[in-house]
């Protein structure tokens, strides 16, 4: 027998059809009715059950947590809170659950908890929502740049270059710890190693995705990305997706404009395609904020803070224009900064950035020309300012409550500049000839961004925890399941 | 000036209208015509340059694989081959390209050529062609799972479990190899490592995905995956794409259906969204073939091929059957088979594949029902046969020239049978109490299968060594890039 999504079946008005639904049960009261979830949907089909008529010994197996198969008319509900139920007619136990020790109960459990079994958190309402929204995310990015043309590139995720310096680097390797292969001189003989030489898990596919960008013209990448760094935050993982476009003939300005019209859409796409989704999340949230002193609460509910965000430009200031307004702060005339801001050059930190997101602009901000020093050695250095001070052509997206979303810039083209930087930077030219080869033939003003995903996530669904938007978290001493 | 896309102007109409574009020279003939190409398309736009009013200098500079930036008008083209070209008025180098230097002349480069630069082979049209198909497919597959309401999980890359055995792992750490923390016992010391155990990188996202289909119904993965196994083949990748959809209260039935329907949809979706670029893998691949003796060339040409596949049902067939169908075919009779089929039990070879799908169905196969002992311990225990022999309820999708594309089950979802599949088959079930939860706690009949991403784009492209149909492709000994 053909079964039915639940989804599809609460939204049925053809009454009296025979229907089968697959799913487990989330509740059952009274002996009589089951709340059915098949994972289809965030709502349950309520399934009634003739309990006179029904065998004692299969009704005790209805537990939180079985999977069963019903069989019956679709009637209208005469109770609340469904439109539509299931009249039983037949119902077979899949599998059972034992209520004894299945760990989730018909109640509230906290998000620690859940993280411990996270091969269960799934059957929860709370990451039901947050992995449909994920999800919807995933499919909107790439819907995006499908129609405008970009080629999604699958960039290597083992790599033998460790150039980027992006971070510390996992190494990737099929040699032993015990009777590793030596060279004469004592060192690791790499040349046994899989691919005869070291190779680590890739911090970034920039640098190859511009390779594909100075052919293809508009690239993209969406994969995993790693940063082996003891960092125990809420908003760090040692395993994470990234979004990185890269695009020929881009400056900086087509860079940010692009981003912004990147996360409007799907931000929008989420708001469309997962109405019934982000509404729990905005209630979970306001429930978790309950237990918060006023002044840390939200201004805004998850809702009203997504359409605030479409509905305004995102503000766009060089660094030094934030450093003035950072320096003349109330916070940072009153000492209230842990680092103070005394003049120009130094690195933002995440209470700078979230004072002039949070506070002084409450929207989406767009950080430009950072000073060359405090950034990396392939964004274009700019024409030095008026008081002879370098920057480069770099952008930093900084969004309420999440910090840094986007990291991009408009990438050095120059060829003399950028093995100019690059030696200054102590980065290996002669290891990197094959990326100098794009500023040899042909090169172009090109320009790219990184987003990162489950920063992406966190915002859209409200999420407090980096841990709670992917489905198995890795970091320092965890990588289980 | 904003610059239009190739693309979108050889479908231009609107003559007399001023435009610039930006891309790089494919040719340039009589100090008059550059052809030049943006990567949004295979075409190339016409350029006219009034040579007599230039300054020689800057003609000069205009060589293969120079990107530069024109403007003029779209006039209709009198030459043959194009409808529309540009007359310049203005001309700007962007990046010059020495042609004594450039790698890529005008004129045809072996594949192994290129594979030794495949940091520029994407400026070829070979492999724009090849990576537009990529990304057609790869979009298709997100859609068609999108459209269905699967759920796309980012399963994890770096796993703390091994026990799939799918095949050789590559070990992730941060240990040194020297001065490795050791334990009072001489053992390597996995609590200084970074997760504080052994960690490897995933060969497979199944298991995961089961736990979370056993919650949100049907979902699918599509990420990185990887073998540290020494195949030099032209069919093997240590570092590969996979597409591994899981589907709650799904039998084999149905996980055939789903198997056939995806591959169907997303190869439809490339012949409809690049015709142009498998037009052109069409003649590249006929043109390859030329040097072959006839026996060994395609019945027939690339999009043949393709159509084919669509309007015909994949054969579906037991194990069984094709042991039989190959025990009494001429091959195996006239021992030309280099394994003779003797019984029922053994693996099959490529060689029984090819024939199977090459020569009997001509179309491809599905096999079903493999014998229990040579296949993986989570697939699902059919009832023994009339002979009491053994068999899981496996499939398998053979191709035409790929062989093995697709692998799937019924999974094993009852608790006690699995525990003693694993025990027999020496896998710890210790370890793997996280899995055996989801047959605990409402346990359902599932199914799922794996796509191998870069094969299905062999089969699409008419490529023959996968090395060509992804990026930078990792092989032993190869990680360059």
């Amino acid at each position: 027998m053909k079964h039915t999504r639940i989804k599809d079946l609460l939204n049925a008005t053809e009454y009296g059809q025979q229907v089968t639904v697959k799913g487990w049960v989330k509740t059952f009261r009274n002996n009589q009715f089951i709340a059915i979830n098949d994972g289809s949907t965030l709502g349950n089909i309520q399934a009634v059950v003739d309990f006179a008529n029904t065998n004692e010994n299969l009704l005790k197996r209805i537990t939180t947590g079985a999977a069963l198969a019903v069989s019956g008319r679709l009637v209208e509900s005469l109770g609340k809170g469904q439109r539509v139920e299931i009249k039983v007619e037949s119902l077979e136990i899949l599998g059972d659950s034992d209520p004894e020790k299945f760990p989730l109960q018909p109640k509230k459990h906290s998000l620690e908890f859940l993280r411990e079994i996270a091969h269960l958190r799934f059957r929860t309402n709370t990451f039901n929502a947050v992995f449909k929204v994920r999800n919807a995310l995933s499919f909107a990015i790439h819907q995006f740049f499908f129609e405008r043309g970009f080629v999604y590139m699958h960039t290597p995720i083992i790599t033998g270059s460790d150039a980027e310096g992006a971070g510390e680097m996992f190494k990737v390797t099929t040699l032993d710890f015990d009777g590793t292969p030596r060279t004469p001189d004592g060192a690791v003989d790499y040349s046994e190693d899989f691919f005869g030489k070291p190779t680590n898990l890739t911090v970034s596919g920039q640098l190859e995705g511009e390779l594909a960008a100075m052919a293809l013209g508009n690239i993209y990448t969406f994969g995993p990305t790693f940063r082996a760094e003891n960092s125990n935050t809420t908003r760090h993982l040692a395993e994470f997706w990234m979004i990185e476009p890269e695009m020929a003939f881009y400056e900086l300005e087509d860079n940010m404009d692009l981003a912004e019209e990147l996360l409007k859409y799907v931000i929008r796409f989420a708001l469309d395609h997962c109405p019934d989704e982000i509404e729990f999340l905005k209630s979970r949230l306001l429930e978790e904020e309950k237990s918060k002193p006023q002044n840390e609460r939200s201004e805004m509910d998850l809702v009203a803070k997504l359409r605030f965000c479409l509905d305004n430009r995102f503000e766009r200031l060089t660094y030094t224009e934030a450093i003035e307004i950072l320096r003349q702060s109330k916070p940072n005339q009153k000492k209230q900064f842990k680092y103070p801001i005394t003049g120009w050059g130094t690195d933002l930190q995440s209470e700078h950035e979230r004072y002039l997101v949070e506070k002084h602009f409450k929207k989406p901000v767009i950080l430009t020309d950072y000073p060359a020093d405090i950034k990396s050695f392939y964004m274009r250095l700019n024409e030095p300012d008026d008081q002879g001070r370098l920057t480069v052509a770099a952008m930093d997206i900084l969004f309420p409550g999440i910090g840094e979303l986007v990291g991009g810039s408009q990438r050095e083209e120059r060829y003399d500049k950028l093995v100019e930087r690059m030696h200054e930077m102590g980065v290996p030219t002669d290891e990197m000839d094959w990326f100098l080869d794009t500023r040899r033939f042909g090169t172009a003003p090109h320009s790219g961004f990184g987003v990162g995903f489950e920063r992406l996530v966190l915002f859209v669904t409200g999420m407090t925890n980096i841990r709670d938007v992917i489905p198995f978290p890795r970091t320092p001493n965890n990588a289980e399941f």
